[in-house]
Protein backbone atom coordinates (compact mmCIF):
# COMPACT_ATOMS: atom_id res chain seq x y z
CA UNK A 1 0.00 0.00 0.00
CA UNK A 2 1.89 3.10 -0.81
CA UNK A 3 1.22 6.10 2.14
CA UNK A 4 0.43 9.38 1.85
CA UNK A 5 0.28 11.79 4.98
CA UNK A 6 -1.84 14.66 5.52
CA UNK A 7 0.67 16.57 7.76
CA UNK A 8 -1.22 19.70 10.54
CA UNK A 9 2.08 21.67 10.66
CA UNK A 10 0.91 24.04 13.40
CA UNK A 11 1.39 27.87 12.86
CA UNK A 12 4.30 27.76 10.84
CA UNK A 13 7.65 27.25 13.29
CA UNK A 14 9.28 24.07 12.85
CA UNK A 15 9.17 23.60 16.71
CA UNK A 16 5.03 24.33 16.74
CA UNK A 17 5.02 20.66 14.97
CA UNK A 18 4.59 17.63 16.79
CA UNK A 19 7.31 15.11 17.18
CA UNK A 20 5.21 12.89 15.34
CA UNK A 21 4.56 15.44 12.24
CA UNK A 22 8.71 16.04 11.73
CA UNK A 23 9.30 11.95 11.75
CA UNK A 24 6.33 11.55 9.46
CA UNK A 25 8.09 14.65 6.97
CA UNK A 26 11.79 12.50 7.63
CA UNK A 27 10.59 9.64 6.48
CA UNK A 28 8.32 11.13 3.03
CA UNK A 29 10.12 11.52 -0.06
CA UNK A 30 7.98 13.93 -1.15
CA UNK A 31 6.35 16.72 0.06
CA UNK A 32 3.61 18.90 -1.21
CA UNK A 33 2.27 22.00 -0.42
CA UNK A 34 1.12 25.51 -0.73
CA UNK A 35 3.97 27.47 -1.59
CA UNK A 36 3.93 30.21 1.77
CA UNK A 37 4.08 27.12 3.68
CA UNK A 38 6.49 24.49 2.00
CA UNK A 39 9.02 27.59 2.18
CA UNK A 40 8.54 27.68 6.41
CA UNK A 41 9.51 23.90 6.13
CA UNK A 42 12.22 23.12 3.27
CA UNK A 43 15.02 24.17 5.49
CA UNK A 44 14.20 21.91 8.24
CA UNK A 45 13.76 19.20 5.35
CA UNK A 46 16.82 18.64 3.43
CA UNK A 47 16.77 16.42 0.69
CA UNK A 48 13.49 16.22 0.26
CA UNK A 49 11.50 17.01 -3.18
CA UNK A 50 9.44 19.62 -2.65
CA UNK A 51 6.10 19.87 -4.86
CA UNK A 52 4.09 23.17 -5.13
CA UNK A 53 0.79 25.06 -6.16
CA UNK A 54 -0.57 28.37 -5.67
CA UNK A 55 -3.18 29.64 -3.75
CA UNK A 56 -6.78 28.39 -4.18
CA UNK A 57 -5.48 25.39 -6.44
CA UNK A 58 -6.55 23.07 -3.39
CA UNK A 59 -7.84 20.34 -5.38
CA UNK A 60 -4.96 19.83 -8.03
CA UNK A 61 -2.86 20.17 -4.93
CA UNK A 62 -4.80 17.26 -3.83
CA UNK A 63 -4.42 15.08 -7.04
CA UNK A 64 -0.78 15.61 -7.40
CA UNK A 65 -0.24 14.60 -3.96
CA UNK A 66 -2.54 11.09 -4.82
CA UNK A 67 -0.24 11.23 -7.95
CA UNK A 68 2.98 11.00 -6.39
CA UNK A 69 1.86 8.50 -4.10
CA UNK A 70 0.17 6.56 -6.53
CA UNK A 71 3.51 6.26 -8.35
CA UNK A 72 5.09 4.47 -5.32
CA UNK A 73 6.70 7.61 -3.83
CA UNK A 74 5.76 8.05 0.00
CA UNK A 75 4.42 11.86 0.25
CA UNK A 76 3.05 14.25 2.72
CA UNK A 77 0.86 16.90 2.02
CA UNK A 78 1.25 19.71 4.50
CA UNK A 79 -1.46 21.98 5.57
CA UNK A 80 -1.06 24.98 7.80
CA UNK A 81 -2.40 24.86 11.32
CA UNK A 82 -4.34 21.49 11.09
CA UNK A 83 -5.36 19.43 8.39
CA UNK A 84 -9.12 19.01 9.80
CA UNK A 85 -9.93 22.76 10.32
CA UNK A 86 -10.64 24.27 7.16
CA UNK A 87 -7.42 22.24 5.14
CA UNK A 88 -7.25 19.49 3.12
CA UNK A 89 -8.43 16.31 4.66
CA UNK A 90 -11.80 16.21 3.74
CA UNK A 91 -11.22 16.96 0.15
CA UNK A 92 -8.21 14.41 -0.01
CA UNK A 93 -10.26 11.69 1.60
CA UNK A 94 -12.90 12.49 -1.24
CA UNK A 95 -10.79 12.30 -4.01
CA UNK A 96 -8.59 9.01 -2.49
CA UNK A 97 -11.48 7.37 -3.18
CA UNK A 98 -10.43 7.75 -7.13
CA UNK A 99 -6.86 6.21 -5.51
CA UNK A 100 -7.91 2.94 -3.69
CA UNK A 101 -3.90 2.28 -4.32
CA UNK A 102 -3.30 5.30 -1.63
CA UNK A 103 -3.97 4.85 2.01
CA UNK A 104 -4.01 8.03 3.93
CA UNK A 105 -2.97 8.94 7.11
CA UNK A 106 -3.69 12.24 8.83
CA UNK A 107 -1.71 13.62 11.43
CA UNK A 108 -2.98 16.29 13.40
CA UNK A 109 -1.56 19.75 14.23
CA UNK A 110 -1.97 22.99 16.07
CA UNK A 111 -5.05 25.17 14.76
CA UNK A 112 -5.00 28.74 14.85
CA UNK A 113 -8.20 28.90 17.41
CA UNK A 114 -5.63 27.05 19.59
CA UNK A 115 -2.24 28.64 19.12
CA UNK A 116 -3.71 32.14 19.12
CA UNK A 117 -5.47 31.68 22.39
CA UNK A 118 -2.46 30.76 24.10
CA UNK A 119 -0.61 34.43 22.82
CA UNK A 120 -3.61 36.05 24.18
CA UNK A 121 -4.17 34.15 27.56
CA UNK A 122 -6.77 31.75 28.25
CA UNK A 123 -9.71 33.28 25.58
CA UNK A 124 -11.45 29.62 24.89
CA UNK A 125 -11.27 28.25 28.43
CA UNK A 126 -14.98 27.07 27.71
CA UNK A 127 -17.13 26.14 25.29
CA UNK A 128 -16.34 27.65 21.89
CA UNK A 129 -17.53 27.98 18.27
CA UNK A 130 -14.93 28.36 15.11
CA UNK A 131 -16.73 30.32 12.47
CA UNK A 132 -14.74 30.97 9.07
CA UNK A 133 -15.89 34.47 7.33
CA UNK A 134 -14.82 33.47 4.20
CA UNK A 135 -18.25 32.93 1.75
CA UNK A 136 -15.89 31.12 -0.93
CA UNK A 137 -18.04 27.81 -0.32
CA UNK A 138 -20.45 28.58 2.19
CA UNK A 139 -23.35 31.07 1.37
CA UNK A 140 -23.30 34.48 3.76
CA UNK A 141 -26.59 33.76 5.40
CA UNK A 142 -25.65 30.32 6.36
CA UNK A 143 -22.74 32.14 8.26
CA UNK A 144 -24.31 35.13 9.93
CA UNK A 145 -27.11 31.88 11.00
CA UNK A 146 -23.89 30.95 12.40
CA UNK A 147 -22.34 34.04 14.23
CA UNK A 148 -26.38 34.98 15.53
CA UNK A 149 -26.20 31.57 17.12
CA UNK A 150 -22.71 31.48 18.85
CA UNK A 151 -23.67 34.97 20.16
CA UNK A 152 -27.13 34.46 21.30
CA UNK A 153 -25.42 31.56 23.44
CA UNK A 154 -22.71 32.78 24.86
CA UNK A 155 -20.06 30.71 22.97
CA UNK A 156 -16.61 31.97 23.09
CA UNK A 157 -16.44 32.73 19.32
CA UNK A 158 -13.25 32.44 17.39
CA UNK A 159 -13.27 33.96 13.67
CA UNK A 160 -10.75 32.07 10.84
CA UNK A 161 -10.58 34.43 7.39
CA UNK A 162 -11.89 37.61 9.11
CA UNK A 163 -11.29 39.43 5.96
CA UNK A 164 -9.41 39.05 2.71
CA UNK A 165 -8.82 41.87 -0.18
CA UNK A 166 -11.90 41.31 -1.47
CA UNK A 167 -13.98 41.02 1.19
CA UNK A 168 -12.53 44.07 3.60
CA UNK A 169 -15.68 45.10 5.34
CA UNK A 170 -17.22 41.09 6.13
CA UNK A 171 -15.09 41.57 10.17
CA UNK A 172 -17.43 45.43 10.24
CA UNK A 173 -20.52 43.14 9.31
CA UNK A 174 -19.48 40.21 11.64
CA UNK A 175 -19.38 42.85 14.61
CA UNK A 176 -22.37 44.36 13.95
CA UNK A 177 -24.35 41.05 13.95
CA UNK A 178 -22.16 39.90 17.46
CA UNK A 179 -23.72 43.94 18.72
CA UNK A 180 -27.56 42.53 18.30
CA UNK A 181 -26.29 40.14 21.27
CA UNK A 182 -23.35 41.49 23.38
CA UNK A 183 -22.32 44.37 25.01
CA UNK A 184 -19.83 47.16 23.49
CA UNK A 185 -17.50 46.40 25.82
CA UNK A 186 -17.35 42.84 25.45
CA UNK A 187 -13.54 41.39 25.34
CA UNK A 188 -12.16 40.88 22.62
CA UNK A 189 -8.47 39.74 20.93
CA UNK A 190 -6.56 39.30 17.82
CA UNK A 191 -3.67 37.56 16.85
CA UNK A 192 -1.46 38.26 13.56
CA UNK A 193 1.32 35.98 12.29
CA UNK A 194 1.32 32.89 15.24
CA UNK A 195 3.65 31.01 15.85
CA UNK A 196 5.93 33.28 13.31
CA UNK A 197 7.96 36.44 12.69
CA UNK A 198 6.34 39.60 13.74
CA UNK A 199 3.59 38.24 16.06
CA UNK A 200 1.22 40.50 17.03
CA UNK A 201 -1.45 40.15 19.87
CA UNK A 202 -3.94 42.71 20.95
CA UNK A 203 -6.77 42.84 23.52
CA UNK A 204 -10.00 45.28 22.15
CA UNK A 205 -13.53 45.74 22.72
CA UNK A 206 -15.90 44.10 20.63
CA UNK A 207 -16.79 48.01 19.44
CA UNK A 208 -13.07 48.66 18.57
CA UNK A 209 -12.92 45.23 17.02
CA UNK A 210 -15.47 46.17 14.57
CA UNK A 211 -13.50 49.27 13.28
CA UNK A 212 -10.06 47.28 13.15
CA UNK A 213 -8.30 45.86 9.89
CA UNK A 214 -7.43 42.69 9.60
CA UNK A 215 -5.79 40.37 6.94
CA UNK A 216 -5.99 36.60 6.12
CA UNK A 217 -3.37 35.84 8.23
CA UNK A 218 -5.37 37.17 11.15
CA UNK A 219 -7.11 34.91 14.22
CA UNK A 220 -9.72 37.01 16.11
CA UNK A 221 -11.41 35.94 19.10
CA UNK A 222 -14.35 37.18 21.07
CA UNK A 223 -14.92 36.20 24.16
CA UNK A 224 -18.20 35.45 26.30
CA UNK A 225 -19.88 37.40 28.55
CA UNK A 226 -17.21 36.39 31.35
CA UNK A 227 -14.25 36.66 29.65
CA UNK A 228 -12.13 39.42 31.86
CA UNK A 229 -8.35 41.14 31.88
CA UNK A 230 -6.18 39.54 34.07
CA UNK A 231 -2.68 41.10 33.79
CA UNK A 232 -2.49 42.05 30.30
CA UNK A 233 -3.75 38.66 29.29
CA UNK A 234 -7.38 37.53 28.00
CA UNK A 235 -9.15 35.15 30.29
CA UNK A 236 -12.17 33.39 30.47
CA UNK A 237 -13.57 31.45 34.06
CA UNK A 238 -13.57 27.86 33.76
CA UNK A 239 -17.35 28.20 34.47
CA UNK A 240 -20.10 30.26 35.42
CA UNK A 241 -20.19 29.42 39.48
CA UNK A 242 -17.00 30.48 40.44
CA UNK B 1 11.97 36.37 36.85
CA UNK B 2 11.09 32.91 37.62
CA UNK B 3 9.10 30.77 34.78
CA UNK B 4 6.38 28.47 34.40
CA UNK B 5 5.36 26.78 31.29
CA UNK B 6 2.19 25.91 31.20
CA UNK B 7 2.28 23.29 28.47
CA UNK B 8 -0.14 21.23 26.50
CA UNK B 9 0.54 17.64 25.97
CA UNK B 10 -1.82 16.61 23.10
CA UNK B 11 -3.50 13.32 23.43
CA UNK B 12 -1.21 11.83 25.77
CA UNK B 13 1.71 9.49 23.44
CA UNK B 14 4.87 11.53 23.40
CA UNK B 15 5.36 12.00 19.91
CA UNK B 16 1.91 13.94 19.83
CA UNK B 17 3.98 16.71 21.53
CA UNK B 18 5.23 19.74 19.94
CA UNK B 19 8.96 20.01 19.40
CA UNK B 20 8.70 23.19 21.75
CA UNK B 21 6.42 21.38 24.43
CA UNK B 22 9.36 18.82 24.53
CA UNK B 23 11.75 21.42 24.60
CA UNK B 24 10.09 23.17 27.45
CA UNK B 25 10.28 19.75 29.34
CA UNK B 26 13.79 19.18 28.67
CA UNK B 27 14.70 22.67 30.42
CA UNK B 28 12.50 22.92 33.36
CA UNK B 29 13.71 20.87 36.56
CA UNK B 30 9.80 19.83 37.97
CA UNK B 31 6.81 18.93 35.88
CA UNK B 32 3.75 19.16 37.70
CA UNK B 33 0.44 17.61 36.64
CA UNK B 34 -2.50 15.45 37.27
CA UNK B 35 -1.07 11.88 38.28
CA UNK B 36 -2.37 9.77 35.06
CA UNK B 37 -0.83 12.50 32.62
CA UNK B 38 2.38 12.45 34.88
CA UNK B 39 2.83 8.96 33.95
CA UNK B 40 2.37 9.25 30.35
CA UNK B 41 5.45 11.39 30.29
CA UNK B 42 7.56 10.37 32.91
CA UNK B 43 9.73 7.65 31.43
CA UNK B 44 10.47 10.65 28.31
CA UNK B 45 12.33 13.02 31.01
CA UNK B 46 14.33 11.03 33.15
CA UNK B 47 16.05 13.00 36.15
CA UNK B 48 13.11 15.72 36.55
CA UNK B 49 11.35 15.97 39.83
CA UNK B 50 7.04 15.06 39.39
CA UNK B 51 4.93 16.59 41.47
CA UNK B 52 1.51 14.78 41.25
CA UNK B 53 -2.04 16.42 42.88
CA UNK B 54 -5.44 13.99 42.29
CA UNK B 55 -8.35 14.62 39.76
CA UNK B 56 -10.40 17.66 40.96
CA UNK B 57 -7.80 19.60 43.41
CA UNK B 58 -6.66 21.91 40.56
CA UNK B 59 -6.36 24.95 42.30
CA UNK B 60 -3.86 23.29 44.54
CA UNK B 61 -2.30 21.86 41.43
CA UNK B 62 -1.92 25.24 40.07
CA UNK B 63 -0.65 26.35 43.44
CA UNK B 64 1.92 24.10 43.60
CA UNK B 65 3.57 24.93 40.07
CA UNK B 66 3.50 28.46 40.96
CA UNK B 67 5.03 27.95 44.45
CA UNK B 68 7.71 26.12 43.03
CA UNK B 69 8.31 28.40 39.84
CA UNK B 70 8.53 31.35 42.64
CA UNK B 71 11.00 29.35 45.15
CA UNK B 72 13.23 29.63 41.77
CA UNK B 73 12.90 26.45 40.19
CA UNK B 74 11.82 26.28 36.26
CA UNK B 75 8.73 24.75 36.82
CA UNK B 76 6.02 23.29 33.73
CA UNK B 77 2.33 22.47 34.68
CA UNK B 78 1.25 19.97 32.04
CA UNK B 79 -2.46 19.48 30.78
CA UNK B 80 -3.54 16.60 28.43
CA UNK B 81 -4.84 18.18 24.88
CA UNK B 82 -4.21 21.79 24.73
CA UNK B 83 -3.74 23.88 28.20
CA UNK B 84 -6.31 26.36 27.22
CA UNK B 85 -8.82 24.20 26.35
CA UNK B 86 -10.98 23.09 29.03
CA UNK B 87 -7.63 23.20 30.88
CA UNK B 88 -5.13 25.07 33.27
CA UNK B 89 -4.26 28.28 32.09
CA UNK B 90 -6.86 30.11 32.86
CA UNK B 91 -6.74 29.45 36.37
CA UNK B 92 -3.08 29.58 36.59
CA UNK B 93 -3.02 33.39 35.07
CA UNK B 94 -5.83 34.18 37.75
CA UNK B 95 -3.60 33.19 40.81
CA UNK B 96 -0.91 33.61 38.90
CA UNK B 97 -1.61 37.29 40.11
CA UNK B 98 -0.62 36.48 43.35
CA UNK B 99 2.50 35.95 42.45
CA UNK B 100 3.95 38.43 40.68
CA UNK B 101 7.51 37.00 40.48
CA UNK B 102 6.69 34.00 38.24
CA UNK B 103 6.04 35.03 34.31
CA UNK B 104 3.98 32.27 33.27
CA UNK B 105 4.36 31.01 29.65
CA UNK B 106 1.52 28.79 27.26
CA UNK B 107 2.79 25.77 24.76
CA UNK B 108 -0.34 25.06 22.95
CA UNK B 109 -0.94 21.26 22.26
CA UNK B 110 -3.52 19.48 19.72
CA UNK B 111 -6.71 19.74 21.72
CA UNK B 112 -9.15 16.43 21.77
CA UNK B 113 -11.33 17.83 19.27
CA UNK B 114 -8.43 17.85 16.67
CA UNK B 115 -7.13 14.62 17.48
CA UNK B 116 -9.87 13.03 17.71
CA UNK B 117 -11.03 14.32 14.24
CA UNK B 118 -7.39 12.95 12.81
CA UNK B 119 -8.41 9.60 13.91
CA UNK B 120 -12.22 9.53 12.46
CA UNK B 121 -11.58 11.15 8.92
CA UNK B 122 -12.27 14.59 8.71
CA UNK B 123 -15.57 15.71 10.54
CA UNK B 124 -14.65 19.14 11.46
CA UNK B 125 -13.27 20.51 8.14
CA UNK B 126 -16.13 23.67 8.49
CA UNK B 127 -17.57 25.84 11.33
CA UNK B 128 -17.81 24.00 14.39
CA UNK B 129 -18.41 24.43 18.17
CA UNK B 130 -16.98 22.46 21.19
CA UNK B 131 -19.65 22.07 24.29
CA UNK B 132 -18.57 20.49 27.49
CA UNK B 133 -21.54 18.01 29.18
CA UNK B 134 -19.93 18.62 32.53
CA UNK B 135 -22.27 20.60 34.55
CA UNK B 136 -19.43 21.07 37.80
CA UNK B 137 -19.12 24.56 36.95
CA UNK B 138 -21.81 25.17 34.31
CA UNK B 139 -25.26 25.35 35.16
CA UNK B 140 -27.04 22.51 32.65
CA UNK B 141 -29.65 25.41 31.42
CA UNK B 142 -26.17 27.38 29.75
CA UNK B 143 -25.20 23.53 28.11
CA UNK B 144 -28.63 22.66 26.99
CA UNK B 145 -28.67 26.38 25.13
CA UNK B 146 -25.31 25.84 23.61
CA UNK B 147 -26.46 22.58 22.07
CA UNK B 148 -29.73 24.12 21.04
CA UNK B 149 -27.75 27.00 19.21
CA UNK B 150 -25.28 24.55 17.74
CA UNK B 151 -27.32 22.33 16.39
CA UNK B 152 -30.34 24.64 14.64
CA UNK B 153 -27.06 26.54 12.98
CA UNK B 154 -25.88 23.09 11.36
CA UNK B 155 -22.79 23.29 13.19
CA UNK B 156 -20.38 20.20 13.59
CA UNK B 157 -20.77 19.98 16.84
CA UNK B 158 -17.68 18.39 19.64
CA UNK B 159 -18.62 16.62 22.65
CA UNK B 160 -16.14 17.22 25.66
CA UNK B 161 -16.44 15.27 29.15
CA UNK B 162 -19.18 13.55 27.56
CA UNK B 163 -20.46 12.07 30.62
CA UNK B 164 -18.98 10.25 34.00
CA UNK B 165 -20.45 8.03 36.68
CA UNK B 166 -22.31 10.78 38.26
CA UNK B 167 -23.64 12.10 34.91
CA UNK B 168 -24.42 8.61 33.08
CA UNK B 169 -27.21 9.64 31.05
CA UNK B 170 -25.76 13.36 29.88
CA UNK B 171 -24.97 12.09 26.54
CA UNK B 172 -28.92 10.74 26.10
CA UNK B 173 -30.19 14.33 27.29
CA UNK B 174 -27.72 15.84 24.89
CA UNK B 175 -28.84 13.66 21.63
CA UNK B 176 -32.53 14.44 22.76
CA UNK B 177 -31.78 17.87 22.53
CA UNK B 178 -30.07 17.79 19.51
CA UNK B 179 -32.75 15.29 17.87
CA UNK B 180 -35.21 18.20 18.02
CA UNK B 181 -33.44 20.15 15.05
CA UNK B 182 -31.35 17.09 13.50
CA UNK B 183 -32.67 14.00 11.33
CA UNK B 184 -31.98 10.65 13.59
CA UNK B 185 -29.45 9.24 10.60
CA UNK B 186 -27.17 12.25 11.19
CA UNK B 187 -23.44 10.96 10.97
CA UNK B 188 -21.52 10.93 14.53
CA UNK B 189 -18.46 9.86 15.78
CA UNK B 190 -17.06 8.86 19.04
CA UNK B 191 -13.29 8.27 19.89
CA UNK B 192 -11.54 6.78 23.12
CA UNK B 193 -8.85 6.46 24.14
CA UNK B 194 -7.25 9.28 21.78
CA UNK B 195 -3.81 9.17 21.22
CA UNK B 196 -2.55 6.17 23.67
CA UNK B 197 -2.99 2.84 23.53
CA UNK B 198 -6.00 1.11 22.15
CA UNK B 199 -7.49 3.93 20.73
CA UNK B 200 -11.06 3.12 19.36
CA UNK B 201 -13.22 5.08 16.61
CA UNK B 202 -16.62 4.51 15.67
CA UNK B 203 -18.98 5.72 13.02
CA UNK B 204 -22.90 5.86 13.83
CA UNK B 205 -25.95 7.79 13.27
CA UNK B 206 -27.42 10.47 15.75
CA UNK B 207 -30.30 7.79 16.85
CA UNK B 208 -27.61 5.08 17.67
CA UNK B 209 -25.19 7.65 19.76
CA UNK B 210 -28.39 8.16 21.76
CA UNK B 211 -27.95 4.45 23.02
CA UNK B 212 -24.08 4.51 23.60
CA UNK B 213 -22.21 4.60 26.52
CA UNK B 214 -19.09 6.77 27.20
CA UNK B 215 -16.79 7.58 29.89
CA UNK B 216 -14.06 10.26 30.57
CA UNK B 217 -11.79 9.36 28.14
CA UNK B 218 -14.20 9.55 25.08
CA UNK B 219 -14.47 12.83 22.75
CA UNK B 220 -18.14 12.78 20.41
CA UNK B 221 -18.72 14.68 17.50
CA UNK B 222 -21.84 15.10 15.71
CA UNK B 223 -21.39 16.19 11.99
CA UNK B 224 -23.46 19.08 10.24
CA UNK B 225 -26.25 17.94 7.43
CA UNK B 226 -23.39 17.54 4.85
CA UNK B 227 -21.53 15.21 6.89
CA UNK B 228 -20.79 11.75 4.83
CA UNK B 229 -19.13 8.46 5.27
CA UNK B 230 -16.23 8.57 2.74
CA UNK B 231 -14.07 4.95 2.60
CA UNK B 232 -15.05 4.28 6.20
CA UNK B 233 -14.26 7.89 7.31
CA UNK B 234 -16.48 11.05 8.49
CA UNK B 235 -15.87 13.63 6.39
CA UNK B 236 -17.55 17.19 6.09
CA UNK B 237 -17.10 19.15 2.63
CA UNK B 238 -15.70 22.41 2.96
CA UNK B 239 -18.84 24.16 2.32
CA UNK B 240 -22.28 23.87 0.86
CA UNK B 241 -21.39 24.87 -2.80
CA UNK B 242 -19.38 22.09 -3.98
Amino acid sequence: MNKLYVVGMGPGAYEEMTVRAVKTLEQCQVIVGYTLYVDLVREHFPGKEFLTTPMRQERERCRLALETARSGRTAAMICSGDAGVYGMSGVLLELGQEYPQVEIEIVPGVTAAVSGAACLGAPLMHDFAVVSLSDLLTPWEVIERRLRAAAEADFVICLYNPSSRKRADYLKRACDILLDFREANNLCGLVRNIGREGTECRICTLAKLREMKTDMFTTVFIGNSETREVGGKLATPRGYRL
